[in-house]
């Protein structure tokens, strides 16, 4: 390997130093020890976050927020609310292998979770949202999912008087999409479901049962933390859907615009086939899996991974471990429902909001979410 | 699982359509064919993109940008330049465990190769520069790197009469240091270097020897992949050192900051041990390897790789295969020192630059990198 140097670079250096590349003794190398030939294995313990067990809020917004994303009425046939696909009490979807929007149109791709997408780089499964706030936005005026209209959202808000209040409260000088797309974005954010799992990479040694835990190293072992990390396990990063096995072909159908990925959004070769890592985080109750939902049950789903993405022919023991580890990534929906449904909008009359001793204030509240 | 609906939410819902979740019928449901038992391998042509055999740049900028880049004025005491620890000749890098500073100073890190970096989803190891425009900032600046001041940096640029006459050409209203890195970075953008392996890419199937084949398909089939994508074969993502087995504890020493990754950037809990998953382009030319510079040869770097990352304990003939592979990632110096070390700042009296046919304009450029 050779490389012409031109003297002209030298000219313009004459009078300074010399190039500093290549002259620079080695006297000074202190290279660390080499790793063993043989290393342990990784603690999980610190190779995943804890999800939080207290997250602080607003909870007027939070309470309005939750209002609008269970109202079908910023539908264009008041037939559809945000929770139609993601049913919080189900998961955070829909159960369906692709959504249905208004007038029963097939959409084409199945609906990710909302639990726990705060933790997610980007939204959607192409990422082409970057926060939940600028999600909120897409579906609602999609013609395929709520189908409505930007005026129209604002016109229903505006006639429903207790919204009028309910915006004032929170503190949005006016009613606008954006704000009503922020409103529900804060109360998404609220949507955090810690689990035994937390509990146990918190010092809870008992919190996981000897099959998790066997799951818990399985998981590890195989490699499925490379994308599913993060306090969502998942989420952090976009990655190619078949990286050792093509799933695509393998699927034996024609390929779907959905398919793409994050082609879609950004055109870009490098991103064909490329989609967000989905959380893990109540995997349980989100089938069917994957961005077609093509696949009905966990462990076919498991299998799959290990298959497509990692090369591996799984063992069905190592399957139905994995399978018990993430059932125990399932949160207390319970427990959610006393977050995320507040008692009432400031203004609603049947409530005495903020008289109450411990009742949140309108300011501001933290939730022990466990 | 139970959740409670507080009756409240319905009371402001009353009149218009009854929530929406948890009704729709599944009479709709076209769930694809799941995939097949045993998939095929996934073809690479399709996993992986080609680097472009043609770059545009602004021939004069780039040409600014290339003598500054050189240039050991920069530093406080006129003793190093970017150069000294990224030798575009020397596969972008020192060749260092830890890059040396101005007095002698041991850095904390391994310098990574400058070439290809463009592709980067950001800069240094811990992602904290957005580009190569805010990466190229630091360095000067970094007492233990160059350490000047960006007044040093602008008073000496501004006493070298041809940066006067050629920052003026490239069209920047003055000299700033924010406008010194701007020229350093758009040289940096030009620095990519396709290899045999894009030739394969693109279509010619004799490209590669058998082994580096056989190794382009254990890469893929271990799932060097899941990290190593995009045209730069990584950058494209923060991973986590020692996914699978403990790279630290196995290394045996204590923890350096530089470990803690993209923690010191961030300081989130999740990005402790995350750093950005390097390039592959040119490994064969930038031992020693990791971030702590601990592993010197190339086939030990794989096998550590393998076990650390993939929980795999690679046979020496896929060791071989691999780094087979590997070495054919190394573009073509030759051709690149004709990209980026332009024949003369257009200011400089020696040459006749623009007068030429075929000569780059000032305008802009176009280079063929194969």
């Amino acid at each position: 390997m050779s490389v012409r140097v031109t003297p002209l670079l030298l000219t313009l250096l004459s009078g300074s130093a010399a190039l500093g590349a290549c002259q620079r003794g080695s006297e000074h190398d202190a290279t660390p020890t080499p790793v063993a030939a043989t290393a342990e294995p990784v603690d999980p313990r610190t190779l995943f976050e804890p999800l939080p067990t207290e997250i602080e809020y607003d909870a007027t917004t939070v309470a309005l927020g939750n209002q609008l994303y269970h109202d079908p009425g910023l539908s264009v046939d008041g037939t559809l609310s945000c929770a139609s696909c993601h049913n919080i009490a189900a998961g955070g979807d829909d159960g369906r292998a692709t959504s249905l929007g208004v007038r029963d149109q097939a959409g084409p791709i199945n609906a990710p979770t909302v639990l726990n997408a705060r933790y997610h780089l980007a939204q959607f499964w192409d990422g082409r949202a970057e926060d939940l706030h600028a999600q909120a936005m897409g579906p609602m005026t999609n013609p395929i999912e709520m189908g409505a209209t930007e005026e129209h959202v604002v016109a229903y808000v505006q006639s429903v008087p207790d919204y009028v209040a309910a915006f004032e409260a929170a503190g949005y000088e006016e009613i606008t999409f954006s704000n009503v797309a922020h409103a529900i974005a804060s109360f998404e954010e609220t949507l955090v479901t810690p689990s035994r799992f937390d509990d146990y990479l918190r010092g809870d040694d008992g919190a996981l049962s000897e099959q998790e835990l066997a799951g818990m190293h399985a998981f590890v072992e195989v490699g499925c933390t490379g994308c599913h990390q993060g306090p969502a396990m998942g989420g952090t990063m976009f990655q190619k859907m078949g990286l050792v096995r093509d799933y695509f072909a393998s699927r034996g159908g024609e390929l779907t615009d959905a398919d793409l990925g994050r082609f879609n959004h950004t055109g870009e070769e490098r991103d064909r086939h490329q989609f967000k890592v989905p959380t893990l985080r109540n995997v349980e109750l989100t089938a069917p899996y994957f961005h077609d939902g093509s696949v009905a049950e966990l462990d076919d789903a498991v299998r799959i991974m290990g298959e497509v993405q990692l090369g591996r022919d799984l063992s069905e023991a190592e399957v139905a471990d994995i399978v018990a580890f993430l059932e125990a990534l399932t949160g207390s929906a319970m427990t959610l429902a006393d977050v995320t449904i507040p008692p009432a909008l400031p203004a609603a009359p049947s409530v005495d909001q903020g008289e109450e001793p411990g009742a949140p204030t309108a300011e501001g509240a933290s939730v022990e979410l466990k």
